[in-house]
């Protein structure tokens, strides 16, 4: 028996996707920007994923602009609004300590550049406080960027909120929004959004397909160099099955994500509660403001990685915490920065369900993290 | 009847590719990052196409970085080269005027961060000489970076030589080969490449995943930032399914090449003669050392444009030059680096062929054209 349970590190295909994304192989496999009628076909699917894709955040299709990967889209967000700071002056940037990798090294290198970069703390709740961002704003403030959810604790932060704030004071409004498309519904206006990073394969999209929405008069830089695709802001031919594919699922998502939430947050409420019962055991940020499918605890004395191995074992596929930061042998940042020592975060369990899970697994989960748990801790 | 002749632009995906890919979408989905056995599972299919992908262009595995596009990995072996130049205090970059618009424009980035840019001038037979890249080489010249095969032209250009005298002179070379890899064989180590930058979708892989070989010893610069994919060189997870499909397209296409040279070119052959009867009509770049299937012509007092449309009517997808630049009113800066005036370059037609193409299709496309060049000059 195989339980997935690592839909936070990446997820299945849906079927919806592989469908569209095939006729892109070798039937509409022409390039979009050839001027050919074969050209125009695949510009077609190109010009439908854009559309379907915006009406899902409810953009316009022309704020929408497709890149690689979700570390790529916040890369270039973030090197778009400093760069636009820079030219009103502005070289401040305020962002949070928990942010995914993507953001923080493009932040790292922005402070190299010359900008200086807040770090806002956040609550053991592993919430972020408007009230205090709003503090820490300041008159050379260019930019905010504020994931909507976190990726190993699932909390969602108050995004509309920091919309408002932001955009009342002047501040570009950056998101990562990776864990949180597909997921919870997103609205780029009613949310103050001026940049949202998101990437298809975490909502049951391909690999290789990911979305920078930049709000109309958010004036891009362009990142990777070249022809003029993507409007001219984002060169490489465009990945047209990737992005039909991204656009398919997207919009299987969208219709479903209500239903999709209630029966994914049941299992988490129950997987939760029977972890909660093992002693010794601590939910990691806030049970309420979190994505349906993240469950993420941490056990006393006992080894994250040793109780993956023996998960593996039963067959049940789960993380200490990021994928990106698998094998690496720092505790995970995003732990340490809602207050659990090292020591504790190094006995992190992450569990990140889809609606692909069913009840009879999240049963089996619970039952073999019990059993591991014991056994460790009898070592 | 679709007549599909624009095969520099992109390509068909092949069976071996859509084979290589379909089972990484809905079954060996994990994230490569991730230690459990499903992502072990998707690391292996990575690991093993990073192998195959070396043994084509006979390097070690540990070479070759995975990136999402042939203007990415250009961007990244330009960048990486300058910096390595920059922290030996060289500062000095040879080209070529006729580069991919993903050199260019990165050249003319590094430009503006203080490198010098000398871009060599093409000869009339669109090969650049290497005794002029030699006169070219300075004390301070950090990097080489001249295409394999022009894109719009295909003509290959003299990379043994130059490699050589890279060597020698102690300066980087890197070659941009997208139009190259899968159709003309390639062995880095022979000659004496640094870095190479080449595409999946060029050769009936699927768009989406390209390569940077660098050559052990030749430190990257990260372009993306975030996770440490690519033992840290590029962020963002890895596409795993397309990497499959490409590393399955090329090892195909490897075990083909000299027969599908071989037939492509006789097509090329064929047609090329057949143009070259039309009054006004002259081959652009050297009949001889040109990649199998590219026919470039210029026909005298004909509008390329207006050439293009005629021929879509009849199902014969065709280009003026590179699909990048479709829709641009300026002339090609390629066939003006040859010496064509700016209204023979107007008047350009770009065939580009395929193993999938055939005999028949090259002669309705010969007629095709020499009825259309008839009636756009009686106009």
């Amino acid at each position: 028996m195989t339980v997935y349970a690592d839909n936070a590190a990446t997820t299945k295909v849906c079927r919806a996707a592989i469908d569209a994304m095939l006729p892109c192989l070798d039937e509409i496999y022409a390039n979009p920007s050839s001027i050919h009628p074969e050209g125009q076909r695949a510009k077609a699917v190109l010009d439908g994923a854009r559309r379907k894709t915006a009406d899902v955040i409810r953009c316009k299709p022309s704020e929408i602009y497709f890149t690689s990967s979700g570390s790529e889209s916040d890369n270039q967000a973030l090197l778009s609004a400093a760069r636009i700071g820079k030219s009103q002056g502005k070289t401040h940037i305020i962002s949070t300590a928990f942010e995914h990798h993507a953001v923080l090294e493009a932040l790292k290198k922005l402070e190299k550049d010359g900008f200086e970069v807040t770090l806002l703390g956040v609550h053991e709740d592993g919430i972020i406080r408007a009230s205090e961002l709003a503090d820490a704003i300041r008159d050379d403030t260019c930019l905010v960027s504020v994931m909507y959810a976190n990726n190993e604790i699932g909390t969602i932060q108050p995004i509309k909120e920091i919309g408002e704030i932001c955009r009342k004071r002047g501040v570009l409004f950056h998101t990562d929004a990776v864990q949180a498309v597909g997921h919870v519904d997103i609205d780029v206006g009613r949310d103050n959004i001026d940049l949202m990073s998101f990437s298809s394969h975490k909502f049951h999209g391909p690999k290789g397909a990911a979305v920078l929405y930049a709000r109309k008069g958010v004036q891009l830089t362009r990142l990777l160099l070249g022809g003029g695709q993507e409007r001219g802001y984002r060169a490489g031919t465009e990945n047209v099955p990737a992005i039909a594919g991204m656009a398919a699922a997207l919009t299987e998502q969208a219709k479903n994500i209500e239903a999709n939430a209630e029966k994914v947050s049941a299992l988490r409420s129950f997987l939760t509660d029977e972890l909660l019962k093992i002693p010794g055991t601590r939910l990691n940020g806030s049970g309420e403001s979190r994505l349906p499918g993240n469950v993420n605890v941490c056990f006393e004395n006992v080894s994250g990685e040793s109780l993956l191995v023996l998960l593996c074992e039963k067959g049940i596929c789960a993380s200490a915490g990021s994928a990106c930061m698998s094998g690496s042998l720092e505790p995970s940042h995003v732990l340490l920065s809602i207050g659990r020592s090292e020591k504790e975060a190094k006995g992190a369990l992450r569990l990140t369900l889809s609606e692909e899970n069913t009840m009879e697994e999240a049963k089996y989960i619970a039952e073999c993290v019990r059993d591991a748990v014991v056994r460790l801790r009898a070592q």
